[in-house]
């Protein structure tokens, strides 16, 4: 099968290119890219060097028509809200792994990220990608919207004791932290190495774009939940995500049995490890891999619970979840491609 | 004035002499070790090469109550138990960094630091020194206890909303983040290069020893408060700590009337920097300096507070705020020899 | 085919793990540890969990010798010495990743790794595994000592100019900077996480014992070779050498002409990447994979050449050059289950 | 005395700003940038908040004449040039930080910077300010070319040897490291966190700019000086560079000698630390501060020496000794305001 990457000089881009080259059933990795063509892509990326051949194609919809069976768009936010309707009832599937499709009301899209958004009908169309709780309508997706780094590890930390009420709706903060290529490739003040080194920063304090697409699925799963605390922390490394989050219980609990809620739940879930009691992941222990680590422990004091849920940003954020998803789509076994252990340290 | 310094091969102690030599009225600092004696300092900190020709002492009550008028404790916890009550009675005045005073609940201490604690009638003489709360009983006092690094973050960003009663008194929910330098200078697998670096992790989850410090200091300056939830986690850097704090507030605020109230509450304290509306700090705008710098946001959607604090958790976390107390013990103004910009980058 | 580790606990024996157990040809990893036994593998690297069930076994030589076909030593120095030789005769192969089979010089071992020798008839049938360059011996070696981390990258950077005497064998001088993994798991001040970030150490100036390591193997190229110059930075991040080389060229010569000596010289080399004109490698851009890249640029106006040389220290430097000459011994093609991209960024 | 600092939105201008607002003799300082005017400098700054109430002021030449005894130009290569022949005359010293100044050779300015050099009538005004080789010059000097920061690493470790003839004068290399900061504020992808973390990389080999710098200081000490090997990499901190140093020797000397030599050479040079024998020093132990701390060692079986130099290069590699010039040129004891220790860790 031949498979398509826009936007391959990102850091999500050169990361499908990663898994997607050593994919058994990708025969060839068709790069596109906006602001180079006819370049190697050993240009933007050296480390590939005797890797790869690849060539940075103009984007073309017609030539991709002709070229590809799925099409994945790692591009920033705006740029698949006018590539993507392109391909509707083409023979070419998207994975998008931009915003631009994630959120239901057309409003809120317009509201946290202050842009225009896609039309209603190709809304509709878009199977939001968290692939634990979304497998069925994934198998069947020719469009889908593949999720953001936080809310994959939000969603996947609360999914359990939302969807069995074991938490008050209302009482739900997370507190995230990321590594800085969550930002992608472009240079900014903001990821200037002597700005963020040794250096914590809270970021879009209550504006974070992704407070929406975590309502949106928590509420699929109990339509309790209304509004979330949310925040990110920029932290000094490259790749990781860790979700610490605590919300208040509803009833007498133990951790032992919210861990086996946990354990049940992802039971056929082979990339969301649940750790073991009083054992709590670190980012690092995820880190190149595509799984979504989570420990859990109740606060007899509070009676409240702490969940953390760490993922590898590039990975089961971004990259690694597209080609989860790919495999769904085309019925391969899920994890075809991607059962790679973390690399430590 | 002669001072004291046990503990001087740490580094609490090391932060302490660098800002006590450069101090216009301490004339000497001896330097006390129970690990070396008799071997320069230098052995212990090269960068203090013809800086310093210290050497490190036995530690020796009589010779400390015949030399010093007052003696810092930058010691782990359990010296200062055994050894601060010799000097009761004497004209040698303690600060002790560690926690072995801090606490007034005997059995709590020993619950929480799962170690024996000091005689009741020692903590009762114990005055705890966060500087910008406690200032009356700190001028007055023979024996100090200085805070942790956690709760000088955690209870300067609170107190303000703690004792104005702006949030309901169960909602505090504090999760802090530190550089590596708190764990102190000891190897452990914990603080090794290769397991901290690229890498977050949660530590002590529901059972950090900070935890009933602070919720004593919010107790004493509202009795609503009993719980919090509190949570640690260790980022890949030397020196900073962030407290992220939500909460419930009481009524509807605005973030700029809330500001106006941290503005006045911290009217009278220097290191003490509330940053303007949609300003928030981070750690590395306090770094080597002895500032605490405060933002904060309401979030009308979920009429919740986000508090951030930012601290040099070995100066205004330990060394700094020990001087800044021993300033105000000995009547000079509380800036004297503090009074730095943080270096940036 | 069923491997066994030695050593499983430390750095360089968990990525041997990460290789073998995604190894087309090894059935089986048994993992044995002289500090810790009966325990489950996951105890010491969680990042492990649902990936590995394996146990630590103590080391048993008569099991060993009925249980695996090939056996690596991911050891301490000293170990290697004591329980290799009680597999010479066996059917078991060994690969020896420490420094106590590489020095052919009995005496020059003493000298520089300051313990006693393994005998000089096992010193004999150990062949130095420096895959690119002892080719032949390798294939049937039945005793392998695995190179060093900094001798692989500085021997691959000189061989095609000093085989080829292109370079004044007595002007060689390496700059090598290393990540702090190479000195292992075990805690110690010098790698502090405090200590190390945001600094550069040199470190055993003039001593380090891949110094005799070194100078052999380019002596075996051309025993011109005698002394060079060689010293170590430890630089704070987790993987990676360079070695910065610096040699007198004995004619004139163009960057262009010596790259196409060294493209000749690697053709049949596939983990050997020599990279165009004017462009350097760093060594993020071999990091988790098993290359070592090479950049060479003339300095006309001293007419000495600069050459770079990186590897990901636990992967060709350690546990990816070990698969590698496994591959080798065992008839493999050398690239199986090794020919991944690195990691990027 | 007013002064005044040009480019002060940069990390050069915002350590002269630390330094001289606690500067004894600096009354005021007055920022001038050309990116920003009228905006309060806690804009680009906010660690300076409560500590600074400055604005940035549009560069007025005739408005500095009036106002500032001393302008220090903190600013990119090329503003200098057009800027400092202004002054001449006038009653204003200028200390330019910029390289525009350094190289008394204008062909080899414009052939190493790649820009039009200042005229030659005001490069023969300039004096170089390596402070501790130039002192008598420096006192009498209105304008001041202050030093590059490799250079001061450099020029520092490599004077006493090649004046007094110690080393072969053709054997010179220096392998430098650097920390992020020396390029600047200003955002590229080459200071982007995620290309710099966990990576070491060499840049403009053979070509840095500061190579015609080094040889110029080198010549004046020792005509015998012409070409020097010089090569420069980025490794992952902020702040800090060492030199690492290699020559050989001209007749057979020991460690010790070479030491007494060095300390001899820097016996009037405060801020020059010569370290003991087998003690080398590492970046972090200059930290903050405007040291140059120097280790050496003889290699026996090379007959080379390794000399390490090391410094801030913000602080000895910018502002500090710009500062340090600053004294010199006013009369001022030479470290007035800047005789701190290093932060540690």
């Amino acid at each position: 099968m031949k498979v398509g990457i826009v936007g391959a000089t990102g850091y999500g881009g050169v990361e499908l290119y990663r898994i997607l080259s050593n994919h058994p059933y990708v025969e060839e990795c068709i790069l596109y890219s906006s602001s180079e063509m006819d370049v190697p892509y050993i240009h933007s990326f050296p480390h590939l060097t005797d890797l790869s051949s690849h060539i940075l194609n103009n984007i073309d919809v017609d030539e991709i028509k002709n070229n590809v069976k799925v099409l994945f768009l790692a591009t920033p936010p705006g740029v698949s809200r006018t590539l993507s309707p392109q391909f509707i009832g083409s023979d070419v599937k998207i994975i998008d792994l931009s915003g631009d499709l994630r959120l239901k009301n057309k409003s809120e899209y317009e509201k946290w990220y202050k842009r225009e958004c896609v039309a209603e009908d190709v809304l509709e169309k878009a199977v939001y990608g968290l692939s634990e709780l979304n497998k069925a309508d994934i198998t069947k997706a020719d469009l889908l919207a593949n999720p953001g780094c936080f809310p994959t590890a939000t969603i996947l930390g609360l999914a359990p004791v939302v969807r069995e009420k074991r938490i008050h709706e209302q009482s739900i903060i997370v507190d995230a932290k990321t590594g800085v290529s969550g930002a992608g490739r472009n240079a900014s003040q903001a990821t200037h190495f002597s700005e963020v080194n040794e250096n914590v920063k809270i970021y879009k304090v209550h504006e974070h774009q992704h407070v929406p697409e975590i309502e949106q699925a928590l509420h699929a799963l109990n339509d309790a939940v209304s509004y979330i605390s949310f925040s990110t922390h920029l932290i000094p490394m490259t790749r990781g995500i860790m979700s610490t989050i605590y919300a208040s219980l509803t009833d007498t609990y133990t951790t032992e049995k919210l861990l086996d809620l946990y354990k049940e739940f992802y039971a056929d879930s082979p990339f969301v490890r649940i750790r073991k009691q009083n054992e709590f992941p670190s980012t690092k222990e995820v880190y190149g891999s595509n799984f979504c680590d989570i420990g859990i422990k109740i606060d007899e004091r509070t009676n409240r619970v702490t969940i953390v849920s760490v993922i590898d940003n590039l990975m089961k954020g971004a990259a690694g979840q597209a080609v989860q998803n790919f495999n769904l789509m085309n019925g391969f076994d899920e994890t075809t491609g991607l059962f790679h252990a973390p690399i430590y340290p």
